[in-house]
């Protein structure tokens, strides 16, 4: 059923074409996404980092909005699967001659790449590059604006599965700015899909989109309640680079109000696991004892990413069997 | 004869040392370097996409001018032919700590090299670190101010010969910015080496260099007269970025003027076939219904980019037969 | 003993864990490195200039501060070892959010990279990043502040033993910018170790460090005397960018008294070695006479860097053997 209504995502037998957003994919699909990225994760620790599915591919990094994060960890990713990798940084390049971003993939693509992977501050971007693109080539949404950030939430879903094997009897805390957030929004997905039993949102009335309910979630405002008996908390990076009005009084009283301390943590399950998509704002939205604690798994994010991405491309090369899935 | 007069660009055995202009060579040579590429195409194509060729030899790109386009294009080329590639941003490097370019040059010759790809915004610049580079090291001209782009005009005589075959009873037409167009420039000079029957050069007279007949082409300053039963329409680029004085009155009265439209292209050959280097300026000097209308070769061109520059790359590296051809 | 006194830099077994200084280390030790680098020196004249030594690698340069010279030797030392290379730019950054530095260490190493390979403009930046990374991630200084540039010296040393063979019968001056140099320091220290006759520092008063006799070397602030029978000259990069007072009266006057003719080379040794660690200014500390003749080995120097980081590189990753000699 779904691969016939995502027809943008997943071809006619079933396999990842694209990978733009976690909505409207199954709980089958993102297991085999978890299941294929758990066979990278032991390359990755190997003496020789490599293999060799990918060699002779081109994969173009297609950053419109600049972060070495995230770019790093997708050039890391296909280096690993013997790929070349290509770096276009859209500021210097053609679209300061007034190229339009159509014109800008037409050329690209007439270099014989085989994948994009896309950041944009546009949200629709990566969708809307996957609708226009030749057929051979796939695209990998690696955030769009305000709309999706689909590897970040796999990646982070993968982490917890790490831990606590499924999801069903899952109660899950986002906190902070959930309003600029790609990331927060998909993570909801891909936690609703995988049958999370609570998805609790938490946050100030000025970041959280007055809709949000409409996903599915629990609105919390008092962060000590929000916190209650949750298994996992996912803090959210404080978005000050995009802010441009008076979301938050001061960092400070933020702080006081949504900061994750060891005190405020004593409300949640005693196993709780401490998420944070990176990079944190140390004394911010999160306190360094718990950022440092032994309950974050916040840098396990991370090496968990390049599995992730591995996983996300391979798949999308048609190089892991997708098929028989929907 | 040839071989005895350009002795920069070619050895004593003929072979292929630098790539800097393709004035001076020979129509044996020129058509060498697009059977090479022939060979290079269908690499292009393959799953695996690369060749062993230049294994082991490291290629800098040399680029004291900006251009994502032509940077991206030679980069590809390279790891295709398994060189490893240096990206070398001079901008960004030693010169702005007021070394020379020569001093630039002999450091990066001294780390064993193999190839400079060199874009700079002084014409003569290719040909003047050509003539002190040590021995074993090639120069690929990436373009040189208003000097020559040989590598384009290559790409866009292989063009034409996939479409028509051979260049005898061809009629081209040059239209837009002459004057600041060392594409232009190139292309007159290889067409003329193949044989083209007849090519012209179209534009106002501002943008039409006072010289331009000792070249050997036509001059037309309207765009219907320029047009009438040419076989292959080369639109150029305006070059609003180099434009320092009053050149041309608008771009609306430009495009009125010499802007390329599917009423206009009537005037040319039933079967003409419509080029441009790119960045394309839609609505400027080309309309988009002409752009990526059923005649326009645009993107082949771009492919095909790929391929002359494994062939010129590959050929100046000796591992490509050159000889026996002067 | 050396090992037991420098337990970062070298582990219990005596091997390079990181490479951070040249002091502390024994002769022993510097000379493995130089023994280690000849293999490597043939590797670079080859056709096939790599080896597979370091495949599956990934290796971070981690540039706080732009050097795309220095970037550039350890890139394509990197790639000659076949490993993987990741540039890190890091003003363009996460830092950029508000990260701290351990932040960023802790990040990307847990993309399981193997080595980083670190530039700052803050002295004693290598050691602290040495101090916190995980045990099996090796870091190489590539300079640090004022503090040390351990491969420079490494290469300069290397070059005097090409040349010279041992360093016990050696007079050595170096002239010029020793305050703000980074480069002089580790040179100072190598030149100990390996035990060389002589070391003077030349310069004038406001460019000479008031405690610098207790490194063990004499201070001529007069050109002539500094340079009265020396065997290897090492002229500094008068660091111009660096100097936030008024170290100097005026580059001309600089030039006066401090700028290496060929008049002055007379009071060399015959056979006198010219060095510089680039990029030079030309007419300012030295003349051109005199760094392009043939006494000047500046462009060996560059040669010799690439061997040298492909052997410092290679036996931090424990690949060439290093034990047996502490």
């Amino acid at each position: 059923m779904t691969a016939e209504k995502d027809t943008l995502q997943r071809g006619p037998d079933g396999k990842l074409r694209h990978f733009l957003t976690v909505e409207g994919l199954d709980r089958a699909f993102l297991e085999l996404i978890m299941d294929t990225a758990d066979s990278f994760a032991s390359v990755t620790e190997q003496t020789v980092k490599k293999v060799p599915l990918l060699r002779g591919k081109t994969i173009v990094n297609l950053f419109f909005e600049t972060s070495t994060r995230t770019r790093t960890t997708f050039e890391l990713a296909a280096k690993r699967l013997s790929a070349d990798v290509l770096n276009v940084n859209i500021e210097t390049s053609a679209t300061t001659k007034g190229e339009s971003l159509l014109d800008t993939i037409r050329n690209i693509e007439a270099m014989h790449v085989d994948m994009f992977v896309v950041r944009h501050a546009q949200s629709g971007a990566a969708h809307f590059i996957a609708r226009h693109v030749a057929p051979h080539i796939s695209v990998i949404n690696a955030g769009d604006g305000r709309h999706a950030h689909p590897t970040q939430a796999m990646l982070d879903v993968y982490t917890i599965r790490k831990h606590k094997g499924d999801f069903h009897r899952l109660k899950v805390a986002i906190v902070g700015d959930i309003l600029h957030s790609r990331v927060a929004r998909s993570e909801i997905a891909a936690l609703k899909i995988l049958g999370a039993e609570e998805i609790r949102v938490v946050g100030p009335r000025t970041l959280i989109p007055a809709d949000i309910q409409s996903l599915g979630v629990t609105v919390f405002h008092d962060l000590a309640e929000g916190l209650r008996g949750v298994d996992v908390v996912i803090m959210l990076r404080l978005q000050r680079e995009r802010m441009t009005g008076a979301f938050i009084p001061s960092e400070h009283e933020y702080y006081a109000s949504f900061g994750l301390t060891e005190g405020r943590l004593e409300q949640a399950a005693p196993d709780v696991m401490v998420m944070h998509p990176g990079p944190i704002n140390r004394g911010v939205e999160i306190d360094s004892k718990v950022a440092d604690g032994e309950r974050s798994v916040i840098l396990q994010q991370v090496s968990h990413g390049i599995a992730i991405r591995m996983a996300v491309m391979s798949m999308a090369m048609h190089h892991q069997g997708a098929g028989g899935v929907a």
